[in-house]
């Protein structure tokens, strides 16, 4: 029987460990793919605090990995399919084993939706980013293509038209599901060009990317958008499947949590991309991973 | 007119001006005395992630000013006496200037209380702690006193006891405050020894903590305890006084936020150990103040 499993070693799940190794609980990880999360699909992190001069992805949850592996706890490679309580806590069913524990901490991640167009994957990290704040200071003074509709989309497009040359706001429909008032700034901003009723269809360069193919849906011609940058934004898919049923989650399958990270389950905890907040970033889901440890380990004291 | 004034440069502020200043606000930071916050009390942090070998906390905190100079922020050295809403925003009044500002993030801190007695002062960083998360490691084998009856004395107590030889337990009263579930726990644990109705009255050593003098106050008997660890949990007290009445705090001066850190006005967040909440760790303080920024950027841009 264990006090808690984690369930993910990304950012959230990994700082979880660290604190609960800390408070001396008997604690297992599961993790389905590999450690260090999506975070990795950055190349590098230039606003985590503690590292002024930024610090490639690869070597920051390297670092996270050596605190969590300096304090005795193993990573295991399992897939967890699903979560049942129990008399005595809750059972984690990993492909056919069965693991008994008085708490659990989802930790799960999301991954960025794909646009899923040629192109596409063979540039992550080489062009194609999801993520603004992260990496938009790369692309200083370089022209950069913004494919999104939404909220997300139009306020990371703001936030890069400051880095950007030109600014490409790539839409398949005239009118936005962002709020007018974003929209409008948007509009208001000179380096940003809007590229409207046009669908993006292929990511194009050798080594980087160098262009987006994009078809206007009205005339339905072809044109080349030459570009050093691509940021897609057409939402994040929580990995949450598995608690389908025991937990309460939002429509897009996010899960809530209240301000202790604790879910609609007693002994239940959430943290990270998985769970429905403001801001999808390392610093916070470190932050959040701290908490729910802690909620945890409040939980078994009083239990 | 600035977009934004965050009051206090420990961890939260700090993270807070990293990313404000990378989302393009134009931003002021107040500090009353020097920055890097209440954690400079501990010598070193074990459990901020990404340091797996630890870290002085002045070092990290020179990384986090590092971090926010390249950004080119200032940390202005003033004193906050008040905040007024007014048409346009808020009015910060430092002294005798008053800053107009459209948000405002307040993360200045706390302070934990003091016992009050002699030797306390002197013996900080060099046996005398706050902060047994922090601190419990650099205990182990050794004895340690700790000081307090409330829910944080017993979890700590609980935690230290794991890294001490014994542990004393020393509390005025022969009732806790703290839930009966923790002292029972703490009672079941063969090294902590139970020193009640006694107050600490001298905290002893020459270079490094020695022992404590403390007093019996059913027979007025005063014994020597032999330790090399002195934790103290009377209370942290927020510096929130300079917001009394603009923002509902709880009874001991906490402010009340909600998950984006927003407070009970409009356009005013807060941040760090100034806040009610569950857990006072660097880590979750730095991702509080991620939140903060986010929000207020949010708010401005929705303005």
């Amino acid at each position: 029987m264990d006090d808690l499993i984690i369930i993910g070693a990304g950012p959230a799940g990994l700082t979880a460990a660290i604190y609960a190794a800390r408070f001396k609980l008997k604690v297992r990880i599961f993790e389905k793919f590999s450690w260090g999360g999506q975070i990795l699909l950055s190349p590098s992190i230039e606003n985590y605090p503690g590292f002024p001069e930024g610090i490639s992805t690869a070597e920051l949850m390297d670092r996270f990995k050596k605190q969590v592996d300096s304090l005795g706890l193993p990573i295991e490679n399992r897939n967890v399919i699903n979560i049942e309580a129990n008399s005595q806590g809750y059972g984690v069913k990993a492909e056919s084993e069965l693991f008994n524990t008085k708490t659990v901490i989802i930790a799960s991640g999301a991954a960025s939706k794909r646009l899923g167009v040629e192109g596409e994957e063979k540039f992550i990290g080489r062009g194609v980013s999801y993520c603004g704040t992260c990496d938009g200071p790369l692309f200083k003074g370089k022209d950069i293509a913004v494919i999104g509709g939404g909220d997300r989309a139009i306020e990371d497009a703001i936030f890069l038209s400051s880095y950007a040359k030109t600014l490409y706001l790539i839409h398949r429909r005239s009118e936005f599901r962002a709020s007018g008032i974003l929209v409008e700034k948007a509009r208001r901003i000179k380096n940003i060009q809007f590229v409207l009723d046009s669908v993006a269809e292929e990511v194009c360069g050798s080594n980087r990317v160098e262009s987006v193919s994009v078809r206007n849906l009205k005339n339905q011609t072809v044109s080349q958008i030459l570009c050093q940058g691509v940021f897609i934004f057409v939402g994040i898919t929580p990995n949450t499947e598995f608690v389908k049923g025991l937990l309460d989650r939002d429509e897009s399958g996010f899960i809530i949590t209240n301000q202790q990270m604790g879910t609609s389950k007693e002994g239940v905890f959430a943290c990270g991309d998985c769970v429905k907040k403001s801001l999808y970033q390392v610093i916070s889901a470190c932050g959040e991973g701290a908490v729910a440890a802690d909620s945890a380990h409040k939980y078994i004291l009083n239990q």
